[in-house]
């Protein structure tokens, strides 16, 4: 395996170093080829640092930057900024070719707007959809695109999508004709707003595309499609409204109640040894697992993490980086996009 | 207590009589002063009405029809073939006066585009829209409204749903100036399309709303806001997300496993023994308990079921349009938005 850099924006995310560098910590830990380059502040993140074992401190350069972007702020405020900032100076890496991928848990917004500007767009890619493995029931993922970066998006976009979405796919999923589903309100032809009837209709010319049709949102954890196509405000809604049903869901398994904490230990391992298979299928659909979404359309892997993802959500959201460049994502989309455009 | 009836579409949903029947009973059985109408097959409604105890039987007008109208077409097909079927004549019965509200699991556009034409809006309402309770953590309802009715919104019928969602959370929920937020992918002032950030703007000025802002998708059950005002298409989205995660991870407690039977039912006992507290609140955030949405902004009650619900289900969402008649929400909802526009 070649070796693999990955530039990170330490500061984002609501709790910064403190949760990005225990993640890294991890990852470098169960990948020897990985080294990372760090953009943050030196003071925060000495001490943390410190306490790494030395072979990892070695595979870390650290840039320092008392700069960071605010996490609620509008795009065109981040921008002015963003100059020096820990996510700039992160993405500026990846476009200067020194890391072949960026992370960052930071205002994403300013992390679409910033890596549309300095990572360049693959060719015939009009707009790059952030894009995610969602858990499905059966232990498998799909892929769900948009989440968030456009929140508006036209028929041709969404064919964009679709495309893009159908190669992520093949590649990270491994699979021949991947099922592509459009996000809709119901399932019959007269349902949705006039855009996505046009995109259905489009869709259902395109042979060279598994189209099935629409999926409704409650069906996106039992593996109906393996692409689910949408626009960035749809996807975000559907998205979160998962996440969050299923993380208070799964909270309730988790929660201390008034018992002793012996009882609770008790309750808690009697819970496991049980519910094994329950427990191992609830861990499943864990959303901490499915943590990372990727900046889908650019010549280089940028992941999004969550904003409040803790140090295993956070691993993941490298891991899923890690496992993009490695598959050499960024070149499958654009040769499977020249392929497709060969053949229309 | 008054008589009430309670006019049905025996036919409707994905299991017709069979669930409605029963469910019906079990509302009778419930509420003493009540009676129904029902339309259907009588072929098909014979059996299951006379095994019924004679007591309930005879609270039950049956009026027979052949014809239903399919699950899945269009609504202007629906429309076509309306005449004389189970829905448009239990809608028409209410129109008449000869029940006080209507419920039916059948084609939810065709229901709200029936409803509209036979059964009078309330003054001042430009359109009527789908308004269910969402369960939340703390054992709680919020309202949250439109959930299919309207496909777009703009920002003036948006605050009209504010205004109504105000209303019934006053009165279905006993609250005094309810929380209004307005569904969005960020709760910051520049997130969202420009319908959004417009009505935004718009409920800021109202002082005569307790309006806190935007809420996102993965809040909806942790009881941040008692009424969630969206546009049909993002509400369709993220309740039927959160309903479809909220069905599979409680599926995952009830799956029948390759166990014993006996191993089985030990397993499922030690659950709810052990966990009792918890069994309870995932009971609570059960979606069939919530099941039924109502067409708000019409002068009486109409429910829509879901087309899958099973038995249980279906006699919450006839137990839902039983307590909106008895609290009288459609005068409430007109004599609340008189007193609004008289002091605007």
């Amino acid at each position: 395996m070649n070796r693999l850099t990955l530039a990170l924006d330490v500061m984002g995310g609501d709790f910064g170093p403190r949760i990005t560098i225990p993640a890294l910590s991890l990852a470098l830990e169960k990948n020897p080829m990985l080294s990372f380059v760090l953009f943050g502040d030196q003071s925060q993140c000495s001490p943390l640092l410190n306490s790494l074992p030395v072979t990892q401190q070695q595979r870390i350069t650290f840039v320092h930057t008392s700069r960071i972007i605010e996490a609620d702020i509008p795009f065109t405020q981040a921008l002015r900024q963003s100059k020096g900032s820990s996510m700039r100076l992160a993405l500026e890496a990846v476009a200067r070719g020194e890391a072949q991928g960026c992370v960052s848990g930071g205002n994403t917004g300013a992390l679409v707007g910033l890596a549309k500007l300095l990572i360049k767009p693959l060719p015939n890619i009009e707009r790059p959809a952030l894009t995610t493995l969602i858990p499905s029931m059966n232990g498998k993922s799909s892929v769900m695109l948009d989440l968030g970066a456009n929140v508006e998006a036209d028929s041709q976009l969404l064919c964009q999508f679709a495309e893009m979405g159908n190669i992520f796919a093949e590649v990270m999923l491994d699979l021949v004709h991947p099922r592509l589903a459009l996000l809709n309100i119901g399932t019959e032809e007269n349902k949705g707003n006039q855009i996505i009837r046009d995109t259905h209709q489009l869709l259902k010319q395109r042979y060279d595309l598994n189209y099935i049709g629409f999926i409704e949102s409650d069906k996106l954890m039992n593996h109906f499609a393996d692409v689910i196509i949408c626009d960035g405000f749809s996807g975000n809604i559907a998205l979160k409204a998962l996440e969050g049903a299923a993380k208070n869901i799964l909270s309730l398994l988790k929660k201390p109640t008034p018992d002793s904490h012996l009882c609770q230990t008790a309750k808690r391992y009697l819970l496991r040894a049980i519910f094994y298979r329950y427990y191992r299928k609830l861990q499943q659909i864990n959303p901490d697992r499915h943590n990372g979404a990727t900046l889908l359309g650019l010549s280089s892997v940028v992941v999004k993490s969550h904003g409040g993802a803790g140090v295993n959500a956070y691993f993941y959201a490298i891991d899923h980086a890690i496992g993009q460049i490695r598959s050499g994502i960024p070149d499958k989309i654009s040769q499977g996009l020249n392929r497709l455009h060969q053949n229309l």
